[in-house]
């Protein structure tokens, strides 16, 4: 384990609160920064360690060896970026932030790569900040690491032990296969259910009293708030817009086959074949990964067995993991 | 009251076996029919009177007055109306169908307008049959009731009534002003959700191993059977292709804007927006209609309270309804 094995989080939102709760409750030293005095005074009165005094918390953080989590919005990553890089630069750092590419080149800039494994906890609600935090957030879901060939096999262990102690299970990935993935199924979704929405909203009141389970679920993303949706959208431009084109050509195709054939059965039938793959691959329980972290190429290896279906759930007994 | 307030269900899947289910819950006499045998003998091990003896049931129906609801496929439908007009062709009709246009169409072709008021309980699931029928699905719905110019007054109050007494609240619209309605917040989000699911799936397993809350709900109907979806889709080909081409603009402006300004604003808001209204009508009280059943103009007037949100929940006491 890296440092003392505590806890600094930047950014004390619905994510990064939930993280803070979860991190005490499995029994992390953990504390927190939050610019907001409203926020770390809602965190305090919880019982948890939070502050407004970003150097503070960093230098801290730097005495501990703390694994410094970035969750904030990555509109505001850059500023927090640079106190890191001058008060915390030998620290390890990982953030859970939705797209990686875009937080891993902010981060190159800063010269603070070495230090640097990205994460994303698939988890999240449409509601947001301290009073929706939940210690139990991240049970059950998957939480990608960036295994890139130059990750560090402590700081990624590191990341890795902290999701695994909250809950999750560990699905290792390329940065740049991770943001094209989440463009797919996290981001794209957004736009469709926004889509929805707006058709629905075109037809009137009287047809939005007869929307019923359809449109309630359909379009439930567009109900979180405009900025985080466009701060996650707008950070993983060329991959969401590559997912786009995907929806417009299938929608189009669909417009065709319908005028002329009267006929949906093409985009019915390859989402209906697709939302089965995805309750299958939900429901059942994935093989474990078993590369070693930090054995011969073991991020490559990692990245080709997660693309077969398998998760990390922690080292094995053999595990070639430098102590 | 038509009849003897009987109600003969033809067709027990979903809405159809819920109907049955409902209505003799809450005191109505009521009888079903249904093609399969494994569904009729299903229907009647849970204790409800069902019968593959389509005639016989129609004879009965006719012999009580009782108020015949068509709960089949609209694929379906067209043989059921012409045993209706050999065997039944004065008994109050209605249909559960997600269309009207193209089922008004298929009962005037028959002879049976005079007789016929459409109806649309807003209220299903991704499963289907009669084992996930429900007593309970009609409660706290909207159910559209068909209120053309032509209406019958005790036809309509027949069908209202029984759409009131199992929970739904009623919402006056025309058979057109439906079908368009429906296109837009029942039907499209079928396609959306399954255009949603493809993409995601085209992204591979590693991405649908990510998916979480967003994709889920987003494409939850794209699990429904693709043959009750085409059944529903299809059947309102003109509405739906509106609905698509709305959508399709949507998606590319918000595409354009994405690559040509870095941002998804325009969607965003416009799908936020829809949805927080959404949520409104949703969660108001939504206030009475007050025109009498039978009145002077009544179904033209009773559209223009429903268009401004108002619903049908039973006759007042002024009440001009013929008895």
């Amino acid at each position: 384990m890296v440092g003392d094995g505590s806890v600094c989080i930047l950014g004390l939102g619905l994510i990064g609160g939930s993280l803070l709760r979860a991190a005490v409750s499995v029994g992390r030293e953990a504390f927190g920064y939050n610019r907001s005095p409203q926020t770390v005074e809602a965190a305090r009165a919880d019982g948890y360690d939070a502050d407004t005094d970003l150097i503070a918390v960093l230098d801290r953080a730097t005495a501990a060896g703390s694994l410094i989590v970035l969750a904030t919005p990555v509109t505001a990553a850059g500023p927090m970026l640079d106190a890191i890089a001058e008060h915390a630069s030998d620290a390890p750092l990982t953030d859970v932030i939705s797209v990686k590419a875009q937080v891993a080149s902010m981060v190159a800039e800063r010269g603070l790569t070495a230090r640097f494994v990205g994460g994303h906890p698939m988890a999240g609600t449409a509601v947001s900040g301290w009073g929706a935090t939940d210690p139990e957030l991240f049970r059950g879901a998957t939480w990608a690491v960036a295994t890139d060939d130059d990750a560090d096999p402590q700081v990624w262990s590191a990341v890795a032990d902290l999701a695994l102690e909250v809950g999750s299970v560990v699905v290792p990935v390329g940065t740049d296969a991770h943001d094209a993935a989440v463009a797919a199924i996290s981001h794209l979704p957004h736009l469709t259910a926004a889509a929805t929405a707006a058709v629905g909203g075109q037809a009137g009141d009287l047809a939005l009293r007869l929307a019923a389970g359809s449109f309630r679920d359909g379009t439930r993303v567009a109900g979180t708030a405009p900025a985080l949706q466009r701060a996650m959208l707008e950070a993983n431009r060329e991959s969401l817009a590559a997912a786009l084109d995907q929806t417009i050509e299938l929608l189009a195709a669909a417009r065709t086959e319908l005028t002329e054939a009267g006929t949906v059965a093409g985009l019915v039938e390859a989402g209906h074949t697709a939302r089965l793959r995805y309750d299958q691959i939900a429901g059942a329980g994935a093989p474990s990964i078993t590369v070693a972290v930090g054995s011969d190429d073991w991020p490559r290896r990692m990245r080709i067995e997660a693309q077969r279906g398998s998760v990390w759930r922690g080292a094995q007994m053999r595990s070639a993991r430098p102590e």
